[in-house]
């Protein structure tokens, strides 16, 4: 069918299982066509074509209500609900978002980016429901990754026990980023080849009905043991533990299958979960032969090859941090590494390969992670974990109540910091500076080439104490890293450029920014210094004493939020010791920052060259004007 | 016997069972006598004072490690270890912490103070220890409730999955704070009173018994079905789902039992869990009689009545917060009321009991709470979450994720903002303003007396968009509530003393220090204005305009971190704005607060009156000096 004429879901009404499967032939086309040239999350969705479908033909969206966890599996649900003419600027600037997103239609009614929170949601709005007296149906799509979610069992324990109505779909692709670690897993394995709780079944069955022979009270007795077996042998007994009514498992391709199981569960009073088994990248060789999750979230490809479009020249960020902790490790097994379901995003995979022992995936349990690091260092190890800025959040208080507090020789290595672009605003590491620099203990760097970030390293492996080097998405410069380095001093920043009349802060990739603009305002009169503040915390009292001393006006350039930030800081620390500099902070002002290609971002923003050149501009013609007044 | 003669739990190793009995009584009374005259954590001790003793019996602490969750369940351990004579210092100022402390003692070799930590604290050890080829044990000591905080659950998984050699003791007494609440809850209870199971497998193997007749096929099948069962019927399904061994339940007041299970659990090689059975408050009436948790944590009693000493006059804050909620909530069907597992503490009891539909009590799950009053409020509801800030900490991201990224009506009432005292540096509510602040769309306030919480809490419940009010630990005023009340305006402070020469601001009960300087001060000939900042976001610009123009030097007052506090804001925003007031900063400068008194803790932290009076002359002195160097 012509896919660009879906205005709503209401068409799927009376469509029969084979125009079902016709629709879902088009839809994956479409998507690796239009994913080739656009990137996404291709294998994922290819994953749930056929769910997403049935869920709209038996559901009633926008009236019942879909909550994709996660949220990068509802392209489907987006052509559905009258979108593919948009599909050609997803995740890019001023685009169709690459989740859900309320204000792009009314049958997106949650957002995420972050995993395991659709249960809570969909709790919430099934009490609202009932309070309302309404009778829609409440369905959350949760992938057996996201269920190891700490939140999202805080959820299944409080659903249960309430026995609040709703649909839970649990996806089941075997795999949530990278392999799914877990104790959960494997007992969702054992649901999907649930032979032996079927065997055992059906050999009491059989058992039984072969003893007619037996007297009133031993039938009886057997009786009673099929019906307690029932309980007992049922598949999903983790789910029927605590509470939730399991139905499952279901071929997730076969609509036929989709379709009963849709129907009963709606007919059940009570909280359910269809168990859905799905393939990741179904129906697209290359995405369906990924084992690793390579095909999880990509730029553009060649459709038939499979082969991932764009020049990669130098290291990534990640390959960079990742593979040079694995020569420390190498050395020294205090040494671990460990990630939150990342191994595949944070470039881990070599170290889990070359030291398996000292490497650790602990799934999407960012919470665990941050804690069992703590654990590990209170034992005399050098835990080092690789994490997202943006999934750090989740594991804040036990940064600060577990290793901060005890002040623990864990090693941070914040992973997606700044801004990264497509995934847009659940995904942007701007917060970490803000959360992190009131903790005590811990010391807070990024660095600004992949030389001072071997210093960074080499400097937390011997700090005592807890260290975070934060760094970019994107790739490192290609420097040369032979020859000696000198050990960087804890908390002293640099002077990359000199100069007499003011000065420009900034740290990590926005450095360069104030280089340049120190180049363009030199050659416009204005002497210009440049300092790398590479030491978020603990500032380096003594350069700012130098520069508070000699009253120049200060430009602060940060890719993060600026309530809490390095400019703040730095406004403080003048105002705490009586300097007068005027002070500029260039940085991101009270907004979430959408998905889009990075430059235009921070050009939106203004931290660019070109807006610190026109803010040292103006603030030094202020300055000027100021000192003629006085 | 002579408890002080206690140095370390090596005593044990010979006592026979009557002895142990014998040292439980003479640590029972001891506990009951001296939590009478100091308060403390009475209740969960008298839980565990034969299970901490049989730990220290079998186990060889501090080679094997103890971690005991939470961590108010230490008392004993303390006595064990040779801390008995500082018991009368107990949560006090420079005395005794609450809490396992390291530097206590090397028996102390985990913090807490948040809930459901151990487990992955405890895999780090673990996993510690076996690279570093070492057979101690391990050995996470966790409440019931604890067990339902995500963080728990992300651990079980993976430990389970692991199959790390531990030995986890889950301390099963019913209640954690107050009434359990989930599924967990639930299927705990079934394990308890687990004659289903037991019945089940008792009639499966009389059956087959019975059947000496039948043929060896049979025979065989029904072999095979008994195995099975083994598996399906045993007790703890859902541990042994996750991977781990469970021996239980066990009475946690029986010295045999005790030591059965402890015994086993250390011969099995890899994960165990002992269900221990314990009844909080055990041997003392008062505090075994107690349903709803106010045994948990409390100050000085009367042995003989459990009546708990101390004059209240006022009602609490949180008492005032909730009761005010209720009265909007019986007009109001969209406003409903959250907990996670603090009905009692944020005194919810009287709304849960007058608006049951409208209540909800999450259990210990921070996360869930949050992000489930999201759902409640992108369903068209009005949620209010009472939290208190240290625990909020668990739900920061899905409050910047959840909540204010999708602008969402939720009211968070910030509980215990500020100092705590006794609970010490893992309660003390002193972050939330620097980790809230950077949060684009948030109103964060706090309330100089009740009459202005009355005002925010209208103001909140008819704004657009995520608010939350702090208040702090301790009593309201007791001001007459009487009159018609003007609506607060957002944003908008308050000049509560007139001044020309200078400005203090303070918000929430450091106010009051504020008043009182400026009455000493002007006293001294110094005219100081006090503002009243109660809108720490956003911030009253039209008001720092002012005084940015005055160019009257500031100080700022808050009992909470500066970095990324009300000062540095204020700082910035003059920075900004190229004012020049000198601006002096009073707050707590990267450092944990550790516990005490409240006023004494103040003090050392100069937030008090005194102090503002020494800095504003202070500031006011190198003002003068520099106008007449200019």
């Amino acid at each position: 069918m012509n896919l660009y004429s879906i205005e709503n879901p209401s068409f799927l009404k009376g469509k029969s299982d084979e125009e079902l499967k016709g629709l879902a032939q088009d839809i994956r086309e479409f998507l690796i066509q239009s994913c080739s040239e656009t990137g996404g999350h291709i294998g994922a969705n290819l994953g749930v074509v056929e769910l997403s479908i049935a869920l709209h033909k038996y559901f009633d969206s926008p009236a019942d209500k879909f909550l994709f966890d996660v949220g990068h599996q509802a392209y489907i649900h987006k052509i559905l609900t009258g979108r593919i003419s948009e599909f050609d600027t997803l995740r890019q600037y001023k685009g169709l978002c690459g989740f859900p997103k309320m204000r792009e239609s009314e049958h997106d009614v949650w957002e995420a980016g972050h995993s395991s929170t659709s249960l809570s949601a969909a709790m919430g709005m099934a009490k609202a429901r009932d309070i309302q007296g309404g009778t829609h149906h409440i369905v959350p799509v949760i992938g057996d990754g996201a269920l190891t979610g700490g939140m999202a069992l805080e959820a299944l324990n409080h659903i249960g026990s309430d026995r609040t109505n709703m649909t839970i779909i649990l996806n089941d692709n075997e795999m949530s980023i990278a392999p799914n670690v877990g104790a959960m897993h494997n007992m969702l394995g054992r649901m999907r080849t649930n032979t032996q709780y079927n065997r055992v079944k059906h050999d009491i069955e059989d058992f039984i009905n072969r003893l007619p022979q037996v007297g009133s009270k031993l039938r009886d007795m057997a009786d009673r043991i099929k019906d307690s077996m029932k309980y007992l042998v049922v598949n999903g007994i983790f789910f029927e533990e605590l509470g939730i009514k399991y139905i499952g498992p279901v071929d997730g391709h076969d609509f036929e299958d989709l379709a009963q199981a849709i129907k009963s569960s709606k007919d059940y009073n009570g909280p359910v979960v269809v168990h859905v088994i799905t393939k990741k990248g179904k129906g697209y060789h290359p995405a369906e032969a990924d084992k690793l999750g390579k095909w999880h979230g990509l730029g553009p490809y060649k459709i038939d090859t499979g082969e991932v479009l764009g020049s990669k020249t130098t290291p990534s960020w990640s390959e960079f941090m990742s593979n040079t902790i694995l020569e420390y490790a190498k050395e020294d097994r205090r040494i671990v590494a460990l990630t939150p379901a990342m191994p595949v995003g944070s470039k881990l995979t070599k170290f889990q390969n070359e030291l398996p022992d000292q490497f650790f995936d602990v799934g999407i349990a960012e919470q665990h992670a941050v804690t069992m690091a703590g654990g590990l260092a209170a034992s005399g190890m050098r835990p080092y974990l690789a994490i997202y800025s943006t999934f750090l959040q989740r594991g804040y208080d036990q940064l600060l109540h577990d290793v901060d507090r005890q002040n623990l020789n864990v090693l941070i290595g914040i992973d997606r910091s700044g801004l990264v672009g497509a995934d847009g605003e659940t995904h942007q590491g701007v917060f970490d500076i803000s959360f992190i620099s009131p903790l005590p203990n811990i010391v807070l760097m990024m660095p600004k080439d992949e030389i001072e970030a071997s210093r960074m390293i080499d400097l937390s492996l011997r700090h005592e104490g807890p260290a975070a080097i934060r760094y970019p998405r994107g790739n490192v410069k290609g420097l040369d890293m032979g020859g000696q380095r000198e050990p960087l001093k804890l908390g002293e920043w640099e002077e990359v450029v000199a100069g007499d009349d003011m000065a420009i802060i900034s740290f990590g990739p926005t450095l360069d920014l104030a280089i340049d603009a120190s180049a363009a305002l030199k050659e416009a009169g204005i002497d210009a210094k440049v300092i790398n503040a590479r030491f978020i915390k603990p500032l380096d009292e003594k350069m700012l004493l130098a520069l508070g001393a000699s009253s120049m006006p200060l430009v602060t350039v940060e890719e993060s939020m600026l309530a809490g930030g390095l400019g703040s800081m730095i406004a403080s620390f003048m105002a705490d010791h009586h300097f007068t500099n005027p002070v500029k902070r260039i940085g991101i002002d009270n907004e979430y920052v959408e998905h889009g290609d990075v430059n235009k971002l921070l050009e939106d923003l203004g931290i660019s060259t070109a807006n610190i050149i026109l803010q040292s501009k103006t603030l030094m013609e202020q300055t000027d004007e100021k000192e003629v007044k006085n």
